[in-house]
């Protein structure tokens, strides 16, 4: 054995260069001590999971043999048809009509986004992305070397013809704009309808498809419902085939991760190029967890949205209630209208990835430093605060240590 | 509402002109007519699915609340840690000695192959296949744009620089070449020792990885086991992490691809970045169904395969039996040692995917033309069988049907 052979490694694709790894779950991993009260994850409340719903699903799928045989077997890559047909009814509701073949089943929608960043960017085309945004798109994204462009709101702040510009200077084109409408991850916001119309005016000025990311959609504690982009799309070029919007959806924050069920719900020609991604990719999603999801789906999805809706809106004013007691002076935070994320803003010169040892030593308080979420890097004096997972009392108790270490910080 | 934007499409990477729909999976979904006898599939016989057990195992391990949280929640890109220590220990067994950080949990071994597509190729690198191979790898590939040259087991057909030689020429380098050798999907061959060894040979000349598809390898009814690849090459380079070899193992044809489970077990530092790879694209595979499978592994494994092997010994035989007396003249076919496939060569001058139709209309018999196994869709004279799925005298009755048409044909 030569040292040469000792070293041996493969040579890499250019994109490779590109994969790294998530801040947030290597973070994850650190947090496994019980006294860290953790407002890091952002992922759902496991106390809410159905899991007797669940148990019995599984049992009775698994309990008439041919039936058994069949959710066994491989199926076919655009997922089971009966939950196609259920997600085309929730859709249709939100003003979305459409059939079980302008849905795909992919594993999460995190699934979805790899896939149509891999079915539209060729390395330096542009993808517009809201700053912050979720970082497993950026992650998603990565794999095909796109640039990023900061998707503005404010109509007055870039035209159509200066974001072209800036993408030929790039060496590409804008191929999507991407974003996650309500109650973003991180930020815990809602765009507004003029916003939405916004994005879908440029979108067409553009001539791109709109990347519209909504896994928290249903889990509102106030105000009333935005319409879905794609709704607002449908109603004015004539239906989903028509729909330059490519919508992602989740059964992951209603009602579990685990089961690994999401859907990309857009025009039948889209569907079916994502088929043959899928296809290729890992030939199709388990129908067994497929079938159980649909059992959840029919049975359960309004009661199971109400009881989540209940109890995440108490941990969510907890928060915020504690925020206004113990933030240092100038700080300001997103009021989110529902989702699991807090958005909170420190005044110039904290630097919360920095501070991010000290308050887990001192605080045993864990968040994510927010510049994480930035395509490029800014957002130093932010975090992404989730009220998720720790019951509200332990919330106030841990915004509590968080602020005196934060007011003690030497800034 | 013009007509521009009712023909509305975005515009795709240039990679997505090379994604293409699976014949086989085309034809799967045409072949549900009940009095068909499908040759075509080469999935795994349901009547053998342990579905009790498998029923048993979702209802334990969603029966115990705080186990339950845990497997319906997020969990670690890597996967199950007790699910890879047993996979770490099946690899062990058979001459690989590694750890549970060796091993990455893929949604079945196809995801594995896209992912090292990814990571691997650029446009127009060359990835060495055999001819025929598996087209699930040829489609997975295909999203990283490569070049197919033939991996040839002849030492004195191609030298290594002329790999390279022609890599170069193609605008690229050689990345890796890929390899099922045992009981090949489609050709039911086994690659012999010296073709092992001379496969790493030339990997080790060309300075690239081994890509090991072996998940048909417990599936043999007769002759001795031949070595991994991955064996070979870590009894000569000290150890796993010193290794070139990528091998790809799966669940599905042994217990059930319903649960998408599959694997990777390298090097290292290679899991650690397709571990970024996973993150990115779906985050992780169904912590459930990973817990469900390791139950299944540490109870039954062995025995499970020994059922496997008992019911498709008889079904193979019973194939093999039947083409010696009803195959045309000049036919030839392998004798698999294992697996689920017969590949047929017929006589020059036949053309199978154009029989294909007539054998469906007046045999009700199904096989998979030949030709899409080979990247330069050469074969057209061949096809592949598989004995998975029906009944020895089904088999014996088909296989006859079957002949009399191809003998009646007009070539």
């Amino acid at each position: 054995m030569s040292s040469d052979q000792a070293m041996w490694e493969p040579k890499y694709a250019t994109r490779a260069a590109r994969m790294q790894a998530s801040e947030i779950r290597e973070l994850l991993k650190l947090l496994d001590e019980p006294d860290i009260i953790s407002f890091a994850g952002g992922i759902p409340d496991p106390a809410l999971f159905p899991v007797d719903l669940i148990r019995t699903a599984y049992s009775d799928a698994l309990g008439k043999n041919v039936g058994a045989h069949k959710l066994l077997q491989y199926s076919i890559s655009e997922g089971d048809p009966a939950l196609r047909r259920w997600i085309a009814g929730y859709m249709a509701a939100r003003g979305v009509p459409c059939e079980a073949d302008n849905i795909l089943i992919t594993n999460g929608s995190q699934q979805g986004l790899e896939f149509l960043g891999r079915m539209l960017l060729n390395p330096n085309d542009t993808a517009l992305v809201m700053a912050p945004t979720y970082l497993g798109a950026l992650q998603a994204f990565a794999a095909s070397e796109p640039v990023y462009d900061e998707l503005s709101l404010d109509p007055t702040n870039r035209t159509a013809a200066s974001y072209a510009d800036a993408a030929r200077a790039g060496g590409g084109d804008v191929k999507f704009a991407y974003v996650v409408p309500d109650f973003s991850n991180p930020t815990g916001e809602t765009v507004s309808l003029a916003g939405r119309r916004h994005i879908l005016s440029l979108a067409a000025d553009l001539d791109i498809p709109v990347i519209e990311d909504n896994p928290y959609t249903t889990l509102r504690y106030e105000g009333e419902a935005q319409p879905f982009v794609q709704a607002l799309d449908v109603a004015v070029c004539g239906g989903i085939d028509q729909s330059r919007v490519i919508h992602l959806g989740s059964f992951s924050k209603v009602f579990t991760p685990g089961l690994r069920v999401g859907w990309v719900c857009a025009a039948k020609p889209i569907i079916r190029r994502l088929t043959l991604v899928k296809q290729a990719s890992d030939l199709n999603a388990s129908a067994l967890n497929q079938a159980v999801m649909c059992r959840l789906a029919e049975q359960e999805f309004d009661a199971q949205v109400a009881r989540a809706c209940k109890s995440y809106r108490v941990k969510r004013d907890a928060m915020l209630e504690a925020l206004a007691e113990h933030m240092p002076k100038g700080s300001i935070w997103s009021t989110p209208e529902g989702g699991l994320f807090v958005w909170v803003t420190l005044p110039d010169g904290f630097d919360t990835a920095a501070l991010l040892p000290k308050v887990v030593a001192d605080a045993r308080v864990a968040y994510v430093p927010g510049h994480a979420f930035f395509a490029d890097g800014s957002g130093c004096n932010t975090m992404r605060l989730s009220f998720s997972l720790p019951t509200p009392d332990v919330i106030r108790d841990g915004i509590e240590r968080l602020g005196a270490v934060l007011k003690s910080a030497d800034i």
